[in-house]
C-alpha cells in the first residue's frame, strides 16, 4: 500500500459506533424513521438552551463580521477563557488559570492535543479504566504510546488495587472519565481519593510525574442531586479536557477546552507543550463564533431532566424485564449485560428488533452493550415492547 | 523536561508571524489602533459576502437546532460535498468525487491530515517550493517526514531543474501553493506542466507514487483576469487541500476540505487513510454549522477588488520608492526584498516606523519581508509616508 497502513486501517475499519450509526441511517430510510430504535450514537437529543440561538443571532446581527469570524489567538479568546475560569471557581471552588487554558475543537481534540503534549517515548504508557471510550486507544497510539487498560471492579467502578499494580516507571498519564462513557457510572469520591493516593505513591516510588487527564464531556450531565468530581482538587497533576458537545448540545460544532491545573508539576511547560501540539496537529484556533458563544453560554446546560427521565424509564423497565446494568448517575448511557455473555450476539439479536445498541468489546469490557438514551422520551417508550420481545428470547 | 520537548518548543517559540501579531496588539494598545501599520497576519480585511450572514441567520432561525448543530458523518455533510464538487466541475471542468472529499477544520487541518495519511517511514521526504508557509515544516515533521526545500528561480517562480534534482526514492509528497503565501506569485502554466512532467518521470524512475498536495487557501483570490490552476487536470496523483478562510473571510471558523483526485493511484486507499488520519488526530467532523454554510455559499467570494486595489497602490508605491518585489497576481501578500539583504534588520527598521512586516527567513528564502496587505485601503494609503521614510534610510 502506498499510503500509511495504520491510517488506512483506521479509516477503512470505522469505529463500531459509527458503523452502527450508518446502518441505522440506512435502516431508517428503508423501514421508516420511527420504526428504528437507534441507541447507537451519543448525539444529544435535547436542544441547546434557548440562550444559544439567541446569542448566536445577536452576535451575527450586531457584531462586526470580520471580528466575529476572524482568527483568535491560538490559545483562544481571552474573554472566553476568563469566563470559563470564573464559572469553574464558582461551581467547584477551584481556581483554574485562564492563561493555562487552551480552547479546542471538542473533546477528541482536547485529548489528542494533551496526549501529544505529554507522550515522548514509544515505551510510554497511558492507563485508563474499563469500560472506556474506544477512541482513547486510537488517540493514545497515534500520540506514540501504549494504552494500558485497568479492568473494572463490581458495579463497573474502579478496582484501585488493580490500577495501582499497573502503574510503573513508563506510566506517563492516566485518562479518567466520570460520569463514564459507556457506563454512565459516576465514580464515588472515595475511589477518586484512592486513585489520587495511588498516583502520588507511584510518582514518589518511580520519581516520575503522572498526569491525570480528566475527560469531562459529561461533567454537566449528572443526576440525583450528585455533582461531578473536580479532579484538580484531588490530584495536583491534573489536566481537564472539556467539551460543550453534550452540555450545550452542540456536538457537531466542535468546541471545548484544555485546562492544565496551575498546581501541576511543570504546569507552564506542559501548557506550552499543549499549545505546540495544537499547532503541530493543525488546530490553528478553535471555531471563533462558538468560542464567543461559550463566553455567552458557559455554565448553562441543556435540559438534563429529559435525560434523567429517559434513564428512569429505561433503567426501571430493563431491570424489571430481567436485564442487569450498573446504575448510571450521569451521562446518557446504560451499559447492559448481554444475557448470553456475548455482546455481539446480543447486539445482533437486538438488531432484529430494530434496536441498535453498541456491543462492548471495543470498550475494553466484554459482554455488555451500550444504550445511548439521548433520544426522545417518546422513542424510549415506544421501544419498550421491542425490548420486551428481546428479553423474552433470554429470560423465558 | 517532563512533557514532550518538541511540542514544548513549538509552543514556547511561537511562529514569527504570531509573535509579530501579538507585538502589534500591544503596540496598538499603547499608541493607538490607527498609528500601527500592521501587515503581519493573513487575516482577511474584507467582510464575508452578504450571503454568509443571511445564510447563517436563516439556518439558525428556521432549522432544527439538533440537526443543525449535530454531528455530521466524519467525511462531512453529503449535500455540502455534492455542492462543492458540482461548483468545481463548473469552474474547472474537472470532476471531483464527493465520496473522495473530506470536510476539515481549515487549511492547516487539511494539510496535517493529508500528510499523516501519506507519511509512513522516518526516511520519507516531502518537497516544497521556497518561499513557503513556515508551518509546512511543522506539519511535515510532526507527520514523521523530512521537509526538503526547493529554492526559487528568478521572480520567485519554480526552478524546475532544481526541483527534479531533489526527487528521489524517498519522496512521498510535494506541497505546492499557488497563488503563493508569502509571495503572491501565481505559477505560470508552463511551470505547472513542467512540475507534473518531472513528477511523472520520477514516479517511473523510482517505481513510486508521489502525491502532489495542492494547498489552495488563495485559489479564489486571483487578479488580472487570471485563473488559479486546477492541479488535478495536470497531474493525476493530486490531493487538493482547500480552505474557506480567505475566500469567504472566515479564518477563525476553521472550515475547508480535502479532495483526493479520483484519478490518483490507490485513490480509494488514500481517501480512507485521510479518514483514518482525521480520526486519529481528533478531528471528529468539521464544524457543522459552517459545513452547512459552505453548502449555501461555496462559489461566492469576498470582494476581491479591494485586495486588488490594495495591491495596486502598494506595489506601485513601493517599487517607485526603490523597493523590489515579485509581481503578485493573487493572494494578499507582497514579498519585498530587504534592501540590505538582511530581512531581520529590515523588519526591525520597519518596526521603528510602526510598520509590521514579517522577515522571510522562516519562509525558506532569506532576505525578504512579507507584507500582508489584507488591511483597509485607508490604512494602506496612510502607511505610505512611513514606507517613504523607511525607503529614505536605504535609497537616499
Amino acid at each position: 500500500m502506498i499510503c500509511n497502513e495504520k491510517m488506512y486501517g483506521l479509516g477503512a475499519k470505522r469505529s463500531v459506533i459509527r458503523e452502527l450509526f450508518e446502518y441505522g441511517k440506512m435502516r431508517k430510510a428503508a423501514v421508516g424513521e420511527d420504526k428504528v430504535y437507534d441507541f447507537s450514537l451519543g448525539n444529544p437529543s435535547v436542544p441547546p438552551p434557548p440562550a444559544v440561538k439567541e446569542a448566536l443571532i445577536k452576535m451575527l446581527t450586531e457584531e462586526s463580521e470580520i471580528a466575529l469570524h476572524g482568527y483568535t489567538s491560538a490559545q483562544g479568546d481571552k474573554g472566553t477563557r476568563d469566563t470559563i475560569a470564573a464559572h469553574y471557581a464558582e461551581e467547584y471552588g477551584f481556581r483554574l488559570d485562564p492563561d493555562m487554558m487552551y480552547m479546542t475543537c471538542g473533546a477528541a481534540a482536547s485529548l489528542t492535543i494533551t496526549l501529544n503534549a505529554i507522550v515522548k517515548d514509544p515505551s510510554d504508557e497511558v492507563v485508563t479504566f474499563a469500560p472506556f471510550f474506544p477512541e482513547y486507544r486510537v488517540f493514545t497510539e497515534k500520540a506514540g504510546a501504549k494504552l494500558v487498560v485497568c479492568p473494572p471492579a463490581a458495579g463497573l467502578e474502579i478496582d484501585v488495587k488493580a490500577f495501582e499494580s499497573l502503574l510503573n516507571e513508563h506510566t506517563r498519564a492516566v485518562i479518567i472519565n466520570s460520569p463514564n462513557n459507556p457506563s454512565g457510572v459516576l465514580y464515588p469520591e472515595e475511589q477518586v481519593k484512592a486513585v489520587a493516593a495511588a498516583l502520588e505513591r507511584a510518582e514518589a516510588k518511580f520519581g516520575t510525574t503522572i498526569y491525570l487527564i480528566s475527560d469531562e464531556p459529561y461533567r454537566a450531565l449528572v443526576f440525583d442531586g450528585k455533582k461531578a468530581t473536580c479532579f484538580p482538587s484531588y490530584y495536583k497533576d491534573t489536566v481537564v479536557c472539556y467539551s460543550y458537545s453534550k452540555s450545550l448540545s452542540l456536538p457537531g460544532e466542535r468546541i471545548g477546552y484544555i485546562a492544565v491545573s496551575p498546581l501541576a508539576t511543570e504546569a507552564q511547560e506542559l501548557y506550552l507543550a499543549v499549545c505546540g501540539a495544537g499547532r503541530a496537529l493543525g488546530y490553528v484556533c478553535a471555531p471563533a463564533l462558538f468560542q464567543r458563544l461559550v463566553k455567552a453560554c458557559d455554565g448553562l446546560t441543556s435540559d438534563v431532566n429529559i435525560y434523567r427521565e429517559n434513564r428512569d424509564i429505561l433503567y426501571s423497565a430493563l431491570t424489571e424485564m430481567g436485564f442487569t446494568c450498573a446504575y448510571p448517575s450521569g451521562a446518557f448511557y446504560l451499559f447492559v449485560k448481554a444475557p448470553s455473555g456475548d455482546a455481539n450476539e446480543f447486539s445482533e439479536e437486538a438488531k432484529k428488533m430494530d434496536i441498535l445498541v453498541v456491543p462492548s468489546d471495543s470498550f475494553g469490557c466484554e459482554g455488555y452493550v451500550r444504550i445511548a438514551y439521548c433520544v426522545s422520551t417518546d422513542l424510549i417508550r415506544r421501544s419498550l415492547p421491542a425490548f420486551k420481545a428481546l428479553a423474552a428470547k433470554y429470560f423465558l
